[in-house]
């Protein structure tokens, strides 16, 4: 076995169906956001970033930085060692209090990042409930889908945003069984958003736990940014709500809430949480800033949902097609592999406008989009100049326009 | 199904075994290294972290944190996004740089913890190698072990740091097929050392891949910190070193080296590396500033060889039985739970001392310790307090002591 030659000829195979990743070397300017400076092998040129999952601009909110710097002053840099040998740092006491309370939890677990969050919690969930039936939605993020192929557990696949597919799913199954049903509240690259009440029903009547990833919606959704599942008054009904530290509160990790009792039990079976090192102190102290900001702070959500509006209307406007959905993620859709990756390698090379193309298996194949995250910090000017660099190469490439509504 | 019923009865089952875990919540003082506030319910109280994985102290290093902060100005909180998509900063880009040149390798790959990084790529490798066969140390790390697990492929334990016995099961699977031998260099709970250069001849004798775990041993180890592979000169005899930033370099993320095939591959490929947020520019930033700090100055490396020396002179003078090994590990054995637990606990509540107790699952039953981690910035002072306390404690509990050599 030539293992060389494998990895090659997998790799080939990668760049023939237009699927091979290159990197964006960038470097973001904190107090500039969402102006960066892309790295190339030939120099370094200025970029406006359009595809950011710091969709409030919070990685450069000075009340996070000061936590992140007072943090590292005070603590040093790394935890040092696993939460149970050594690595409990009080900044991830205080952030796991700040996390509950933002959901109205009893508790909160943190974890190294939102992937294992969904790694460890569902394949821990699904894998030590005794004969435990899972009920997935189609459109789940990779770690979720991870996660329940780890735990071994029974998997039944319900019908994308589909209470009705589930109800029947979950009809075929014996009443008596541990069951756990595990969507998302907005799913990442269409920004569609789950029917949360619906699900809840027909999960309870069935005696299913719930488990929602709220990892694109904490922070930008509900009175305190506790996401759609507060937005809807619905946190009580679900038994997990699963979230990021890494997206709109525009730091690192990933967390569940739950009862004591889940938690605890998580906390004390699951592989991925036990055996690691736990978040740096400062990033604990810079996201319970982030947290605590929003939820005290109304402005960035409402100038955020203007923003989307006002970009959704301009591209609306150009003709530019957009993928209608109720969220803050604006997808423009291509449909074709190749023009997607030459339109986005147009707006960088030649307008110094970064939005990364998303190709299958991101998504499905004859789907490849923009995804565009308006920010509160895209200003008019960056608006104005990202819709008219869309609409000149809409021009010349001949991309099919829609008409405006 | 009553879910928090059994929550509470798998949890009773811990209590019931003396197994479950009571986090000890620290502030760590930057600067004062290691001396550590505990946090209880009832108050705050100092005391002397004597079992941390920030082996060499570098998490209160200056030139370490003048990175971190450095980086915080300059670049925000977090990356705002995967590699894939705005999350690629060029601080992870002059990191994955440094680690390459720290083992010798044409690339290296950078994950979010040490953990990821096993599970990520062997689960990758594994999984994507046809009908790859795996050859796994019985003693390797939870991490590696669900790698393995989620690839799916065909697993053989061979016998602890064996050679001879990896040898007969190697010879038992097709020559034709893909091979992956897996191990570690330092175990953690140990100490002992694999025989390196043995298992590559191994290995190399059957066709199969080399995956070393240097976790317990980068920046400790070898001339520059490249781990035993360096000292040893073997780092070109492995076909992947993989490593962790959250010990001895003292920040968060784990990676991997090898060729540039190889990582391209496993960047390509595995879902936890892909679906991910990446680390925060200050982490990378950190990290960074250790590793080259600990390339070019060997004193804290020598000062530890030399911590570790005499707290092991000291207890064996004192009758602590310590197990014996080459690494900077100190196992102090008691070899039960409930008296380790005990022991613990006394150290901590009357004289302000933390060594974590290992119990079962962490190690086999029966083999229960103390795990001590001396580190350059343990005083003479705080060796006398620790081997005093240990050796008032063996006396008032009646605990066998080992005859002085």
């Amino acid at each position: 076995m030539n293992y060389e030659d494998f990895f090659a000829a997998e790799l080939h195979g990668l760049h023939r169906e237009g699927r091979y990743r290159v990197f964006t070397d960038l470097e973001r300017h904190n107090g500039r956001f969402p102006h960066a400076t892309h790295h190339t092998p030939t120099g370094t040129r200025p970029v406006t970033v359009w595809c950011s999952n710091d969709y409030l601009g919070m990685g450069q909110h000075p009340a996070v930085l000061a936590a992140m710097h007072g943090a590292l002053d005070r603590c040093g840099a790394g935890a040092g060692g696993t939460r149970n040998i050594s690595g409990t740092n009080h900044y991830h006491v205080l952030l796991e209090r700040e996390l509950a309370d933002l959901h109205g939890k009893e508790a909160a677990l943190l974890f190294t990042s939102g992937y294992v969050s969904n790694w460890a919690a569902l394949g821990t969930l699904a894998g030590k409930l005794p004969n435990c039936a899972v009920f997935s939605d189609s459109e789940n993020h990779a770690s979720m889908i991870e996660g329940i192929k780890a735990s071994r557990a029974e998997r039944h696949i319900f019908r994308h945003n589909d209470p009705e597919d589930l109800d029947r799913k979950l009809r075929l199954v014996d009443p008596a069984r541990p069951k756990l049903v595990a969507f998302e509240s907005v799913y990442s690259m269409d920004g569609d958003i789950a029917p949360i009440a619906e699900i809840c029903d027909v999960a309870e009547a069935h005696g299913a736990l719930t488990y929602l990833d709220e990892v694109h919606a904490v922070g930008l959704y509900g009175a305190r940014g506790g996401g759609i599942s507060e937005r809807e008054g619905l946190a009580h009904r679900l038994d997990v709500i699963e979230g990021t530290l890494g997206k709109a509160f525009a730091v690192h990790g990933g967390y569940i809430t739950a009862s004591v009792k889940l938690c605890d039990f998580v906390r004390s079976f699951a592989s991925g949480f036990i055996f690691t090192t736990s978040l740096p102190p400062a990033v604990a102290a810079g996201a319970a800033a982030s947290i605590r900001h929003l939820k005290a702070s109304g402005s960035e959500r409402a100038r955020h949902q203007e923003r989307v509006a006002t970009v959704r209307a301009r591209l609306d406007a150009a003709g530019i097609p957009c993928l209608p959905n109720d969220s803050h993620i604006v997808p423009v859709m291509v449909c074709d592999p190749v023009l997607c990756k030459a339109i986005s390698d147009t707006l960088l090379d030649e307008f110094g406008i970064y939005v990364q193309p998303i190709n299958y298996p991101t998504v499905p194949r004859g789907t490849e989009r923009l995804r565009i995250t308006p920010s509160p910090l895209h200003s008019d000017a960056d608006i104005d100049h990202l819709v008219g660099a869309l609409s000149t190469i809409w021009g010349r490439m001949g991309v099919e326009r829609v008409a405006a509504e």
